[in-house]
């Protein structure tokens, strides 16, 4: 089966193709723009970037590319029997569209009609902990504050993040072309556009994909969205308030058993996890769960995630396995 | 009157002494342990730190010092005369020991019994904007998530993670004293000492703090607080719930109108307060007022105060200028 990414130079692409390579898949193309005719190594040979034009007869496309250019891409590549998985806010909120976590809303999935979005990473960190929590107690409200990484605007921001800071500490003036604020060892709220109540719309995003993917849309979510001076690893500060009733060592427990989490907190050590925790791993890390007790039934958590990982490519490529499984199986 | 500052080598005491020379204060010594001898520049000519011991005769003394150390210093000073003004947590939620800051109680500082104490300075940068919401509608619950900058952990901590920085870009090995976590391009949640229920001192100080300068008892606060690769300058997101209705626009009218404070919010720029904003800054930013639409009567705030000034130097340079005024149109 032959499958193409659309976007293989950017930070989301490139992790994908890490993630193929891993898993041994061939029949792969690799489509962009400005990249086109790049060699890029992949099993020991190179895959050379084609124009997206050329993109027939794939079985699948993962789109690693701005809402504007998935918006485009799609349609015909399902048009022409290709199963689309798109990573951009395009489509993430069509009723048509499956909007999967596998972890969380697997069967979903399996409503597909050649096209699935694949969560905001923001979002995606957040849910993997939270879910069981639903499942059992219902949530009723979720206040969030992030701590956003570099990664999340791109390949480009996380490489002038580090030059800006190196100048910074050799005295050496810089000029910024990609962060919209002075970035190094500074931080700031959201850069994406304010809606008339003042949100950003990485924060509405947590908001309206929270409702979907965990099928209740009377889930309230208040989100401040904020970039860090961090590479790649997201963090989020949640204050959970549930329907019913919860100890902590329930909580605890659901979260040690959530499936793509490790529970990571050493109360004696004071020590829980951070963005070099989740670098490059494949889980999301949670830990600080405490019992808020100013409201009942409200916990607290600390969740932190791989932005480019489980909050991109890695949800992506668990989408892409069990389709080809399920085509596999069902020739 | 004369003045000691004790402790005048920290990040803390030096932001004082900048306080003192730009307001031209004479009659300034300083004392320490481990500076004992050192010669620190003061409106052109050079201050000799001195023993502690050998602090006589001082009219006002300020405390830049541990909790151990305060409480060794404090009632020897205050039995001899002086009047202190202390930045540890040593004393402040004792009975008799007003914890002031000046925008907000200054009616407390009027009881003291020659020992006040400044407050914590998460809890500062917080309070500033909002006792005028409290005053006018009555805070019920805040829940706050801090990023907060490295100069809290003192000036060695502010030098290490620009050092640890430094050896990260260049690829070289760094050895840390100072930080318990890696820090450059990382974060991590308040390293202080965690108690039954989970909570860091740091964050049961914002709510000690909060209820006894606020001088209300029933206010909930549950805090987040996290160290975040910055120099000076604390960010805090907060989420308010008042006891009684109010609009964003009057929100917006008590924080423009709050003493200490400048509203930073530019919605058609997406412009919000930064650290860079606030550093070296005495006014506290506030900015990105929105109303928390999940729940009736909740605001969210977002506010960034330099550490050293507000935070800490500056509130205990107001307290004294405070005192001695007092006390010169009293003799």
């Amino acid at each position: 089966m032959s499958i193409g990414i659309f976007g293989p130079s950017g930070a989301v692409g490139k992790e994908l193709l890490r993630l193929f390579e891993k898993a041994s898949l061939d029949q792969v193309r690799l489509f962009g723009s400005l990249s086109v005719g790049e060699k890029i190594p992949y099993r020991g040979g190179f895959l050379t970037v084609e124009r997206s034009e050329r993109a027939h007869e794939l079985d699948f496309a993962i789109l690693c590319t701005e809402s504007a250019v998935s918006r485009q891409l799609a349609p015909s590549l399902q048009k022409a029997g290709t199963i689309v998985i798109d990573h951009s806010s395009a489509f993430r909120l069509e009723e048509r569209v499956p909007l999967v976590i596998p972890e969380i809303n697997l069967a979903a999935l399996k409503k597909h009609e050649g096209l699935i979005s694949s969560p905001n990473c923001t979002t995606t960190i957040m849910l993997l902990p939270l879910a069981p929590l639903h499942r059992r107690f219902g949530i009723r409200r979720i206040i969030v504050s992030t701590y956003q990484a570099a990664s999340g605007a791109g390949a480009p921001a996380v490489e002038e993040l580090q030059e800006e800071a190196l100048a910074f500490l050799q005295g050496r003036p810089f000029e910024r072309k990609i962060s919209p604020h002075p970035y190094a060892f500074n931080l700031f709220t959201h850069p994406s556009a304010l809606n008339q109540e003042g949100y950003a719309e990485e924060e509405v995003k947590m908001v309206q994909e929270t409702r979907k993917i965990l099928a209740d849309p009377h889930i309230q979510v208040s989100a401040t969205c904020v970039r860090v001076p961090v590479l790649r690893a997201h963090c989020e500060s949640l204050n959970v308030e549930l329907k019913n009733s919860c100890s902590r060592e329930e909580a605890v427990a659901l979260v040690r058993g959530a499936t793509g989490v490790t529970l990571l907190e050493d109360w004696k050590m004071n020590r829980f996890p951070m963005p070099v925790d989740a670098t490059g791993e494949e889980k999301v890390f949670c830990g600080r769960i405490r019992m808020d007790k100013t409201q009942p039934n409200t916990v607290e958590l600390w969740v932190v995630g791989d932005q480019l990982l489980k909050g991109a490519a890695l949800n992506s490529f668990q989408i892409l396995q069990i389709l080809r499984e399920h085509a596999e199986n069902n020739p």
